[in-house]
């Protein structure tokens, strides 16, 4: 076997593979609707049939509450390391739809990029891992590692249940080393293998005034205005600095070493560039750190949604008896993201005005994580990426939130490695969501190294 | 003719009456939905017939350049005075529709009181003026006074195109008093008529970041969120006091005198009674001024509504592009609108956090108005709410805008007389819109012996 028949294969089946993917992006697997139910468990479906077509044996879609758990396996690799490769068939919601110049669950190839809702995030990631194992096993006859799949479909909101399937399944999930998917790389021409994550915590205000909706002219001035409260409250959750001024938010917050800061520095992008690429008047973050410490290694409070009242064309003299938001932090080592829940709800309480009822909802939660570089799993990544891509790989951390790395590597012992194969501007979570084309060829090809480079000097 | 044959005639006629204004509330006419537009004018031509089949001359629609002014008159009532009856049949949008309880086009009687959009805010006073008309004229033959009506379709979005068409028709629109049932009386068997009325500027504020919304994973802590920026500049237009922040806004108010706050005070309601009402947890306003106080001769500035981002079950990890809210200042003799618009503007300029585009689209406008309660017109509207209810009226002010009085004022320099017969808790703007039938019935009898009192003793 040549280490590159692989490569070969995949060029001659280039669009039949685009075509596979096409049919897996039309899912509307949006976890977080549930009028979307059966769409998630139609997605797993169809990739539980591509895993046994590509000769995964035991697919098994395992129930949860909600959405089900993908698993399947190949293990006939005797005294080869055991891969778990994790990634996600759940996709955010596309709303607002008319800014998609597609529509959303149509896949359309353009400029050398594939648009559709999943496309990068995570769909087109785990079609790669599918399509890598595909690849060996038609050119070789089997893989090179023992492989175990655990694809799930409630990635988008938090993996409530995954959790509880690991725990009872700790042997059917046991691996040398975890592969996840779901990251970016620096640019269309420098892969980068990331060694942490964000964590997260998620929460909802509703602020109620009175019984109804009042007349602005009659009661305005003698009643507290549910949005006034809300703005008011929201507004305090931040200093004119950029700091998150919630009590005790910071206090756990690992700081960054001289040698992070100093590698981040390398790497850091061009701030007036990429304040015109994303069409702001200027980049704004907490004072005292650079553009990536801020968005791979410092925490962060942001407003996801907020709403109260009139939103129709014109004018419309209403005092709203009801003001929401919703408030997702990133968290960093060695935050709690229910200490943090707990902080904000306090701080709310705290400053909440006269005149209305306060009640926060606390949702979604999820660890962050750091592990160390210098890992054998971690440095194969890195081979690999520069067999593929031509260049040296480098090491970063991430700005978002995997909350399930930190599940897996607490329940199972394992070493995990984020090989990504995103970019950080393919629109995940927003409108016009993409995958880079070039990114799909080379990174095909990256998991097929990583394989055999696995296989060649184990973990 | 005896006084009250009319009286005579309404109770015999009520059912009759009561099942054409269903028909008057079952037309859609939301001025300031586009969509609305066939409704708005379709609901004039209604009123146009019912005016005529009274026995109104030159029925007449004037068109506009959106919604048109119902014209008509009645002018053979030589020697005696010429009133001009103004309203509007044009209501506010409807939404949030699921709160209704039964559906606001479909008029529903109960509890004493018709529930539909418009019941009390202006179609059910503009009925019971026609209807009041219709009563003396088939009584009488004839109606006590000479009547120009002047019912418009734009009331609820400032009244745009009004201005023009009085300016243009002075002449067929001059009279001796100009009155206006678009106001509340103090209470169930309280009438009361009120002198003056707060004016109102309105406005938008857009606030824009990146090209399109972003992973608050990615791009967390290093882009400015325009809802972070939206809440600060929102928050900064109020002080903890409840007092309004912007720079200049209170130089023009003239202060209440001892004698109105004394008056005032008489009138005052028990605030923790008026709390129990509305639901709230207690009552909130501008330091150091009553609660009537601040409805009535206190400027405001109320948030109508905020929005952006995420809105839908679950969570969302959004760093949306763009946050937005409407504004609505109530204003108070001598503010000026343009010049708090001016001064809003400039505030929230000065205020704007880096890193995101502020818009502010200035929008309606209304004179506040002021008018001596010792007018003969003002006295006798007091006599007749008394003939009707049996207690004596009391003289109030208003914390509503209706924008047209300056107007009138100015343009046809004729006093003014708000007769109104709604109740504050009538859900003028909200779900629920009401409107008491004993106050139709009382108010039918009040406008006509308005109309016979205004025929013996002149203005």
């Amino acid at each position: 076997m040549a280490n590159t028949d692989f490569d070969t294969y995949l060029t001659a089946h280039r669009d039949e593979h685009l075509e596979q993917l096409r049919t897996l992006l039309r899912y509307p697997s949006i976890s977080t609707l549930s009028a979307h139910a059966a769409d998630v468990r139609d997605c797993a479906q169809f990739l539980g049939e591509m895993a046994a077509g590509i000769g995964f044996e035991h697919v098994e879609l395992i129930p949860t509450p909600r959405h089900p758990v993908l698993y399947a396996d190949w293990l006939h690799a005797p005294g080869k390391p055991t891969v778990l490769v994790y990634g996600h068939y759940d996709v955010q919601p596309v709303d607002p739809l008319e800014l998609w110049q597609t529509p959303p669950f149509e896949p359309d190839i353009r400029d050398g990029r594939i648009y559709a809702r999943g496309a990068s995030d995570d769909k087109g990631q785990v079609f790669m891992h599918l399509k890598s194992f595909e690849a060996l096993m038609q050119t070789t006859g089997q893989l090179p590692v023992n492989v175990k799949l655990c694809i799930e479909g409630e990635e988008e909101i938090g993996s409530p249940h995954l959790h509880a399937v690991l725990e009872e399944r700790r042997e059917q999930f046991a691996a040398d080393v975890l592969v996840i998917s779901d990251t970016t790389i620096l640019g269309p021409n420098q892969p980068s293998v990331c060694y942490g994550l964000r964590g997260l915590a998620a929460l909802e205000v509703h602020v109620t005034g009175a019984n109804g909706d009042l007349h602005s002219g009659l009661y305005g001035g003698s009643i507290q205005n549910p949005l006034h409260a809300l703005v008011e409250l929201l507004a305090s959750l931040h200093l004119p600095d950029g700091r998150v001024a919630v009590e005790g938010f910071y206090d756990r917050v690992v700081p960054l070493t001289a040698d992070e800061r100093a590698a981040f520095a390398e790497l850091s992008p061009d701030d007036a560039q990429l304040a015109a690429d994303l069409g702001v008047p200027e980049l704004f973050g907490e004072t005292g750190y650079t553009t990536l410490e801020r968005q791979w290694a410092r925490p962060t409070l942001e407003l996801n949604g907020v709403y109260g009242g009139f939103q129709g064309e014109g004018t419309k003299t209403v005092i709203p008896n009801q003001a929401h938001a919703k408030i997702t932090c990133r968290l960093v080592p060695n935050q709690d993201p229910r200490e943090i829940q707990d902080q904000i709800a306090a701080h709310l309480s705290r400053h909440c005005p006269p005149g209305v009822r306060l009640e926060v909802v606390r949702q979604d939660c999820g660890q962050p994580y750091v592990t160390p570089f210098d890992h054998p799993a971690i440095q194969l990544a890195a081979r690999a990426y520069e067999q593929a891509y031509g260049v040296p790989a480098a090491f970063t951390r991430m700005g978002g939130s995997i909350p399930i790395v930190e599940t897996f590597t607490r329940i199972l012992d394992v070493p995990v490695v984020l090989m990504g194969f995103g970019l950080a501007t393919e629109n995940f979570h927003a409108p016009n969501e993409h995958f880079s084309l070039a990114n799909f060829d080379r990174g095909l090809r990256t998991l097929c190294h990583y394989w055999l480079g696995l296989a060649e000097q184990g973990v």
